[in-house]
């Protein structure tokens, strides 16, 4: 099939529907930018989470995992930059006050204003006689801080300032030195880390895609200088593989080489992974930056703490970065459209979520043939209970005919349907006794399987 | 042994220099009332949050997960109360500005000021002549509310306001409409979810146990009025069973029945899960209450979404509701309570972790017994990949000699420390070929086992 505009918009209807994603704080008509994760939705995102932790770090023995606080003293974003640095241009309609980015602005008319200063914006507002969305004039832009702001203690005044984190990576690079003492890691090593951040953006948009609360998950991989090309390469590979693992296909995978004039200061080389979402196109789905020791150096400096690394021959150096930076909802997003198919199946159109077996919400979905027949249900009992005390998430499904269940159960994802009917019970065909219809999702096929051989046919 | 402060400041003292916990923002002399996790911290965390998850979500059918934003809008904390009602009463110190709990500074009395009103608090100030810590007369107490506010989006004025949210509970009340219509769940059920909340305490204390951000494992489990007896003994029970799962001995739990006239308005009965702390005594570790209806009808009635159930036959009603409440940092804290040994061994003070072997960071070590002999580190090698390849958390320790790693295994929990010497080789004793000492943490006891059977035998 193909995708496009549409698919993106059954996705949402769908994660709504099915209990994948609902708006944040939904009965009292949202807050913009926040989302809930519904009960598939959870467990999808957890199994994200979970297939990551284990290829980044429970696979590897370079990788070490942390979890910081979101509430970090100010100091860590007055040295990273944030507090000075970290904004959008925003300009106000001069009639309803409401406020705008203006560059989103300027890119509605085609004209790229990434990096621009205030005046350059400013003068291009003027030249090209920008108006608000609602045809009002505007003011002069202004920068606009994305973090959020909040007070710690009971003092007043400035003292007790605190930002929720725009970004997980400076809880690995505050805590390089907890890890050193207690760790003692050899280099290269690389700190992990999966938590929420939060970024006041003032568009919010896109689903998931942009939002003002997030969940990251970050790598800050130490290495020596002179390391970094070869270390990139071999990152840049697990990058892939992660997301040859989450079933993206490589088509819809692009890796976009940021060009050194657009580049942060501090980067000397930077990949976007980027995923061609359905109807939006290429845009991001993680980073991969090559840091230098920047941030290192720069706490070092703030803090007096030392930041090097010593080495058993007695060398000493602030050691080099390589950040790949994973968003959980943009890999769930991406996940969600890759899976969405629509085929043709008994002569009518069928939905179904072609999940990677290990990401679905169900591993399968245990159903009697009827619902009113005592020995049908109790049978299916005894199949569910030892499918779900090995697989964990599984469904029981007795709600309407088969036929409808194999549809819900499609549409989630469940990559396997099994059902206990009369042949099950042996009433009939002695032969089938203890025998259950397993239903592939993809194909439609159905296979007779002995309740014996269950487990290991699903494994 | 006898647990006592020391054993409670021991503890703290090794999560810090093992890489379990660091304070939060460390470099910058710490954000207080912030914790950060270290490797070994974030696996027993993780750890501690999958067995749970296991437990009461993937382990039951009547259980549903979700995962709520943080931000939520700011009406939710007007109709749950928090906005009007989420007060520590605070007194300045005339002489510095300072800040103090009036309560704690009337308990350090002896006086019990819970639950009293601002100028019964203030009678009790002047009656007993309380002075601030620093020896200076004291203001009359304010009401200081514990939420974290923070503003979104680019609105000035009080239109923006919204608060980190204090609770994760308000999450799955808000979504109780939207889970009826995407799961049709069957009455009783619950929902559940894992996530951080945030209070503004003025005086964090005592580790991980009263701080400022903090991950909760919340159930809020809906029924029908008159279920609320029986299903309460039920989830009792749970509760019960899930301390005994993270190894917590029942001497050290206590149950408190929450005397009626202390109870919160809408709660008919709530008992406080209390741990037997070293040298702090029985305090809070979970809260298990019964909530009446309260919550659903309030945000039915101020957001107008109906918050009723609709049985088959018809019937409707606003669910009533028990919730068990756990907080993440508070099992870690006891759990290393419990855990934290100290025992003689070879005529030496040794230090362990009695953990259960499913919370252990590590679940074995595999070491050679000399890291300079190649024949000995490769074979180590080829152990070590295959125990990592099936329990995921395995530590490789070649550092100082065997009975040096011991200690230091010991001292993180890992169950077991397998150790390839010259035997497993085959050099001198052919019989041994092939076979590794696999030594017991709790007895300190060495096994040989064949490489063949490791698996199994660990399992």
């Amino acid at each position: 099939m193909e995708k496009n505009v549409d698919t993106m918009e059954k996705v949402v209807s769908l994660c709504k529907r099915r209990g994948f994603v609902f708006q944040g704080s939904d009965i009292y008509g949202g807050l913009k930018g926040t989302w809930d994760f519904g009960p598939l939705g959870v467990t999808l995102n957890n199994n994200i989470k979970r297939e990551w932790w284990k290829m980044f770090v429970e696979g590897r023995e370079d990788i070490y995992g942390i979890d910081a606080a979101i509430l970090m003293n100010a100091k860590v974003w007055e040295t990273s930059g944030h507090v000075a640095g970290f904004f959008d241009p925003l300009v106000e309609d001069v009639e309803t006050g409401e406020r705008f980015r203006a560059d989103h602005l300027l890119k509605d008319l085609g004209i790229n204003a990434d990096g621009l200063s205030l005046t350059e914006i400013d003068n291009l507002i003027i030249e090209h006689k920008v108006l608000s969305p609602k045809g009002n004039k505007v003011s002069a832009a202004r920068q606009f801080n994305m973090m959020f702001e909040s007070r710690i203690g009971a003092t007043a005044g400035d003292e007790g300032k605190v930002y929720l984190r725009p970004e997980t990576a400076q809880g690995m690079f505050v805590n390089f030195k907890n890890v050193l003492d207690s760790m003692s890691p050899k280099m290269p090593f690389g700190l992990a880390q999966i938590g929420k951040a939060f970024r006041n953006e003032i568009a919010p948009r896109e689903f998931v895609f942009r939002v003002r609360e997030f969940e990251q998950m970050e790598i800050e991989y130490f290495v020596k200088e002179e390391q970094w090309r070869e270390e990139f390469e071999k990152l840049r590979l697990a990058i892939q593989k992660w997301h040859d693992h989450i079933g993206l296909a490589p088509e819809n995978i692009r890796e976009y080489e940021v060009p050194d004039n657009d580049l942060a200061h501090y980067s000397k080389r930077t990949i976007d992974f980027e995923y061609n979402y359905p109807g939006k196109g290429f845009d991001e789905l993680a980073g991969f930056a090559y840091r230098t020791n920047h941030d290192l150096k720069a706490h070092m400096n703030a803090s007096g703490v030392s930041m090097e690394y010593i080495e058993p021959d007695g060398t000493r150096y602030v050691p080099h970065v390589l950040e790949p930076s994973f968003g959980v909802g943009r890999a769930f997003m991406a996940i969600l459209c890759e899976a969405y198919t629509e085929d043709e199946m008994g002569g009518e159109v069928r939905t179904y979520l072609k999940l990677p077996k290990h990401l679905a919400p169900y591993k399968v979905a245990v159903s009697p043939l009827l619902k009113n027949k005592p020995a049908l249900v109790e049978k299916a009992r005894s199949v569910f209970s030892v499918l779900k005390e090995t697989f964990g998430t599984v469904a029981w499904d007795d709600n309407g005919n088969v036929g409808k269940r194999y549809r819900r159960q499609d549409e989630i994802g469940t990559p396997h349907c099994v059902t206990i009917d009369f042949d099950t019970l042996g009433e009939e065909k002695p032969e089938l006794k203890d025998t259950v219809t397993v239903r592939d999702r993809d194909t439609g096929q159905q296979t007779r399987v002995a309740i014996a051989e269950l487990v290991s046919y699903l494994k």
